[in-house]
């Protein structure tokens, strides 16, 4: 059953999708700790759990933001990839990254990941990007 | 009680603050609605109840993203402004936005407030945020 939204407004769209505490860092493991199998997502330092994991994934897959497939290189497993709908998320990440940069106090081991692509220019984000679109939906743009 | 953080990564820290489906919401009505009053907020299209409304105005004061005062014009009534750390969430929101336009069907009249700030370029985006400086803490920068 799909939900009627709250409204038609854009910020509410968005929110309805990824607004709550775990769904943008599956998207941030994924996009910027490479992580692409389940139980590599399991094993990140906020310790999602399991049936939070799956349920995310799956709306996630609905939402068409990842799709998920066999590993080809490693049986009984899946692999999930992001989508061009999911690559375009990344302004909302990195967005969140600087506002917390600036406003709050931050383990600097743990922001490493992101912080090349926020002090980076237009160029190595577009770069981060191209290199995305390659692993995720195997073609270069 | 402040909960220790389930992570020191940015991206978490910003969303154990807004990482839901209502906070950003009011972000968005003082921002972009120009709403400074609980009952402005409360009447939004989303229709959120009083008692969250209440609750995450309340966190994000706690959080110093918003100042609440008497309002010298209506005796009684509490406005609502934003600090520096509250109009820095503009990329957050703006980003979402766009997001969603690109992704998802937008009821036009909805997202009309925040059209322009999507399609602007930086000078406009600059502009306005020298107008909400101007508004919420009361001097130009």
């Amino acid at each position: 059953m799909v939900k009627e939204p709250r409204s038609g407004c854009s910020i509410n769209l968005a929110l309805e999708i990824f607004g709550d505490k775990w769904t943008l860092l599956i998207i941030r493991d994924i996009m910027l700790g490479n992580k692409r199998h389940f139980r590599e997502m399991l094993q990140s330092d906020e310790k999602i759990s399991s049936n939070i994991l799956t349920n995310r994934l799956q709306m996630l897959e609905a939402q068409d933001i990842l799709k998920k497939q066999p590993d080809t290189t490693h049986k009984q497993k899946y692999i999930y990839s992001l989508t061009q709908k999911g690559i375009d998320l990344l302004p909302v990440i990195t967005s969140m990254a600087q506002w917390s940069l600036k406003h709050k106090a931050i383990d600097e081991e743990s922001s490493k990941h992101t912080q090349n692509l926020i002090d980076g220019d237009e160029a190595l984000i577009e770069k981060f990007v191209e290199g995305l679109k390659e692993t995720h939906l195997g073609h270069k743009s």
